[in-house]
């Protein structure tokens, strides 16, 4: 394999999956468990087409093209850096052929592709309300967590006018905003249809929630049991072993 | 003790709080489990006027006057027999200066009360919507079980009219109605403050959800560990044994 074209302070991690690596940049921003546990989580069948908003580096569609059958991939991300750095790896893993990733806002998705024109919508989306605790709001990281760029609304407007009816919407968020975040999907009628929280410990509150919907769905929740990431300090649990080979 | 005043098929069963016992008819309805972890979900100050919205037999006000310091506990029930059978066993368990049922329907809770003059709200509501898969729509069991007499939006409807501004709000129900029950308890500004899913075995769905609220709350929910309640067949979890002595 030749030569990644690498820029200074990036580095290349292994994905453990297909021999995919991905390019990142520790100052900048890496990748979190909540996206790997997001492609994980997400399904997509054979043909599909996938629109990831606010792709950065791209880790969900590399990911989602490893465990899918998807036809075509799409991450979209506003941040250059971030989207040149994920373009670099869709080349470093040869993928050019299923995975596309476009420099742009995830506010202007209708006027970038067509719209209903995806079967899936994943999103591993900012978790914090703008302007809570940041001191460097434009930062790629601050960028990345906060709503600095977009929010929810923002988020499952877009995804709602990508998909076609009966299309699914996959996203990763924090339990603390879960009752808004189905009021929003609601209001964008993507109905919420499969959760699961994701706790550190079994007897520990969840840090996340992962959470399945479909456009102009019926009404019907499914609640997974819990995914717990640990089995004790420093050990992983069984699930994430054997699910995510960590 | 006198001997207590039952009818044909009624019994007497201990609650193992405070020595306190529920008259019953198992061939009408007994209380759950559901209605046992809500007693324990729900908090009550001292001095607090709390009202059960549905309470059957009175099993949660009940248990709520063994586990609080609430200064009145009233319960509301649109049967007949069940309310006559609640009124019986407030006596048996010598609670009349704390405890008052009352039969009537949740519907005219601001006819029979006083608008929002109540602290807490506790409400272990019919889970099924009306009709699915029901044969005897008139019996107790259906009255309790399903949408017959009223529905999740009459519920809230209440809960709001009866709380003052800040009051909380305790229910259980059924995860797969976890969307809706948000969106209408937003509807009626019954802000979601505090859930925990409710789990058979750790490893399987959650077949309950307990649910705070706050009246005009501010929007932040806390997610529980999940509850456990069972370690193995038969074998009710530490916490269960520990928490509720079973």
């Amino acid at each position: 394999m030749e030569k990644p074209n690498l820029k200074d302070g990036e580095r290349i991690d292994d994905l453990q999956r297909n021999g995919y690596r991905i390019i990142q940049d520790p100052e900048k921003f890496c990748f979190g468990i909540d996206a790997v546990l997001l492609s994980g989580f997400a399904t997509a069948n054979s043909g599909d087409r996938v629109l990831d908003l606010g792709t950065g580096t791209g880790i969900i569609p590399i990911l989602m093209a490893a465990k899918t059958d998807a036809k075509e991939l799409v991450g979209l991300e506003i941040q250059t850096e971030s989207a040149d750095m994920a373009m670099r790896s869709v080349e470093l893993n040869e993928l050019q052929n299923r995975l596309r990733i476009v420099c742009g806002d995830i506010k202007e998705a209708a006027k970038i592709f067509e719209p209903a024109s995806f079967d899936v919508v994943t999103t591993n989306p900012p978790y914090m309300v703008k302007g809570h605790g940041l001191t460097n709001p434009d930062s790629p990281k601050a960028i990345a967590r906060h709503e600095v760029l977009c929010d929810l609304d923002d988020v499952l407007k877009a995804a709602k006018v990508m998909l076609h009816p009966g299309g699914k919407f996959f996203m990763v968020h924090r339990p603390f905003r879960l009752a808004e975040i189905f009021s929003c999907m609601s209001k964008h009628r993507i109905e919420p249809k499969r959760i699961q929280m994701v706790h550190p410990y079994v007897d520990k509150e969840p840090s996340m929630v992962l959470i399945e919907g479909a456009r102009d769905g019926k009404p019907r929740l499914s609640v997974e049991p819990p995914l717990i990431l640990y089995d004790k300090p420093g050990e992983y649990s069984t699930f994430m072993k054997e699910e995510y080979g960590f």
